[in-house]
């Protein structure tokens, strides 16, 4: 374990985190808010923690997988911790355990909450939950890549580990301009919708806000009725954007190279439009009775369906009151999730994809024992390796949700409530059904199930490995 | 695919059935019941046409994985058909689509049933019910291994379709003398509970229905009540029985040539007894309040967990009003199920052993990339190919969850409801939670919902593959 690496990309991820928390600063500043000082005092708490970090170099850039899920951890457990503290200096949120649920759900890109009014927090507290959901979006080691000179250890461990989806492909051969390119798309993306929403006649505050929690796919807005009470045209445009966030962001790579070609072969892709169409419209018309006509029905499902697949978690409408019919659905979706190298979180379309191939495959061995059949995605050949690693995120997960499933359920809600308060989590959605549907929230549940639900969330996040290998003692024997 | 031997087989299967009808006409001649005259007939269908069946003998025995995975779905939707126009020709239940419900529900030994009040059914109908769980229990399949002469064809691969668990072997090298062996210690562990429920003064005929059905790990009973008027030490008898049949048969067949050391050393039956244990005293824990002392709580709390996880389905007490967190132990139970090779449903604990390490093995492999791990049950080294079988169990599993959920939740019952109905059928437990909780039962779905749980239970019994190659089209396509 090459310790003194992990030090100084721990130092680099808090020096980047007083970076980022100066724009909460400015905005706090700006409208003369005092929660300011917490975000100046939180900043420079980072700068100088991270300064120290980053001191002195590594003695050595030798770094393998087990670095990197480790290093990948503890930056996502330091960046949630120091990203809480405004929350509790300002006293916005008085209780840690209470702020560093918040911290954990922005950036984990969740969006679930425990605050039950969100219009009385402050601007720069405001902004500071929907930019962690931006900074967590697109993965904070992936900027470090981008901005800090890493030398040449192995860092695409790092990139691996932070990455969502079973397999990570550089765009270019430098890991450093890969990450350059993601952070590119990303960042002209966001500032597309926010000035898309802006002109259309958001105030510039939410449509900012908006933007950032669309992009990041996390879903902390700034009302208390999420996005219900914004028009049509901007529910559209937020629907739009959510299912552009979706995507694999390899796919806008291939579209500024103009390989329209790869981009009509992505089977992702077309999964992924597929389901989100057949979902939009087998919602719309089970609730057609529900709203005036066709139109409302069709807009209310497809918002839905968009936010919760790519696990945004927006909500326009209390879809918990909606047919069962309608719920299961949704229920499913955030088991699917979005695109791998997407935003969103959840199992992801192309892990359903290989385990959807793996089962035919097996058909037809049954069929030909002695018949070769190799596993194909996009025309090209799925490696045994990373069949593997889809078999063992399933097997993960399934652990990991019947433990946190059992530990939530000491709380006592209903069966449904403790089901999809971990389905919300682990995939990072933030609404789930019953008392934690969209009108609810989730400052119901004790310290105890609350530090459950934010491993989980921090766990789907960086899809399960990286966690479950901080805590196995296995990772930290010293080698033979 | 080889036709003619699949219907030699069908017809064994009818003639097993048509004999099998027997004991219900006796039981209703001897109570002097109309119903009788309805177990004449059928049985007389099921020879007449099984006997057509078997007149020729097969052109070859050459048989092979297809066939053999063909062969038992067929068989089993045969099995079912015919078992329930008894009780469709009485008149008892006089919708055949529930009558088929139940019978489907009886041989898959789960134990759902679509009757309000079982107390009005004739002594004959009642024990065909029950008596459908004991012969579905061990397989059909496997007793016409054991009494039909098969020739030299590769007919393991019914065996191994049938049975349960992730791999079969063979206690001695035939097929016949193995499914003799299982049959003989299955017949002698039935008659052992039945004479120790009657002696202790159960009357003999719930003590035979009891018996038949907690040796099938069925869960029909006689009385409305299911299992919760008995005294306490039937009870505690019940319990007993209920996990000595979720136990792996070859672990008898290991006692009776006296080889200990193998028992001891079955980490399959140690975790098996290691869950009963842990969930029994949590739950009996948890659930201490409702009860006047803990004696009672313990004895409740043993059943409950003993008949979910065996996949019985009997119940002492109504357990859809216990605290979340021993409902959700229960429902986690649901999924986990019995050991392999025993007569109960779920996903087996050696699935789930086998899925564990692989997830173990999986960390080890980040630390040593270049690491070679074997995976070992037993001391001995699970095949790549059981390992791989697994996991498309999984996948298989999941799949026909989803599906079936969202298919059933068009009915619009609560989710909870909706979700745990998939779940008692595909693991062929009986009652599930809320409107399918213990006092609760299957009659309120609509066709379409039964047709739909029918076939989960068929595909959970049959461990999913076997229904899926039947109506997969690749299975049945001409060989080129």
């Amino acid at each position: 374990m090459n310790r003194s690496m992990i030090r100084y990309i721990l130092g680099a991820v808090l020096c980047l985190e007083g970076v980022f928390l100066v724009l909460p600063l400015l905005v706090g500043l700006f409208c003369g808010e005092r929660s300011s000082i917490a975000f100046l005092i939180s900043a420079l708490i980072c700068l100088l923690l991270g300064g120290l970090m980053i001191w002195k170099k590594p003695k050595s850039n030798v770094f393998y997988a087990a670095e990197g899920f480790v290093t990948v951890s503890i930056s996502w457990i330091a960046l949630s911790f120091f990203g809480a503290l405004p929350f509790w200096i300002s006293g916005e949120i008085p209780n840690f355990a209470d702020a560093l649920f918040e911290a954990i759900s922005g950036f984990t890109t969740t969006g679930a909450t425990i605050l039950t009014d969100v219009e009385v927090m402050s601007s720069c507290c405001l902004i500071w939950r929907s930019f962690t959901h931006w900074i967590g979006g697109m993965g904070v080691l992936v900027f470090v890549l981008a901005v800090f000179p890493m030398g040449g250890g192995n860092v695409v461990f790092l990139m691996k580990a932070e990455s969502t989806g079973p397999s990570v492909e550089k765009l270019v051969p430098r890991v450093k301009n890969t990450a350059l390119i993601l952070y590119g798309v990303y960042t002209a993306l966001t500032v597309a919708e926010i000035l898309l929403l802006a002109v259309t006649g958001m105030p510039l505050f939410d449509a900012v806000n908006m933007g950032f929690a669309t992009a990041g796919t996390g879903g902390f807005g700034v009302l208390n009725s999420s996005a219900a009470d914004y028009s049509s045209l901007h529910q559209v445009i937020l629907t739009v954007f959510m299912i552009l966030f979706g995507v694999n962001f390899n796919i806008y790579y291939l579209l500024l190279c103009r390989r329209a070609k790869d981009i009509w072969h992505s089977e992702e892709l077309k999964t992924y439009f597929g389901i989100i169409l057949a979902s939009g419209l087998l919602i719309a018309y089970n609730i057609r009775h529900i709203f005036p006509n066709p139109l409302e029905a069709l807009k209310h499902s497809f918002f839905q369906v968009a936010s919760i697949m790519t696990t945004t978690g927006f909500a326009t409408a209390d879809f918990d009151k909606w047919p069962t019919f309608s719920c299961v659905i949704l229920v499913l979706l955030m088991f699917c999730g979005a695109c791998a190298g997407s935003t969103g979180g959840g199992m992801k379309v192309s892990r359903i994809l290989i385990m959807i191939k793996t089962a035919v495959k097996e058909l037809f061995t049954i069929k030909h024992p002695h018949g070769v059949r190799t596993l194909k995605i996009d025309g090209r050949v799925v490696e045994h390796e990373t069949i593997r690693s889809v078999n063992t995120f399933v097997v993960f997960y399934a652990m990991l949700y019947a433990v946190s499933l059992l530990l939530v359920s000491l709380d006592n809600f209903d069966f449904t409530t403790s089901f999809t308060a971990v389905a919300a989590t682990v995939n990072n959605i933030g609404p789930g059904l019953s008392l934690v549907g969209p009108t609810g929230n989730f400052s119901i549940f004790s310290v105890f199930s609350k530090a459950v639900l934010m491993f989980d969330m921090l766990a789907g996040r960086l899809e399960l490995i990286p966690m479950m290998a901080l805590f196995s003692p296995m990772i930290w024997r010293k080698d033979r």
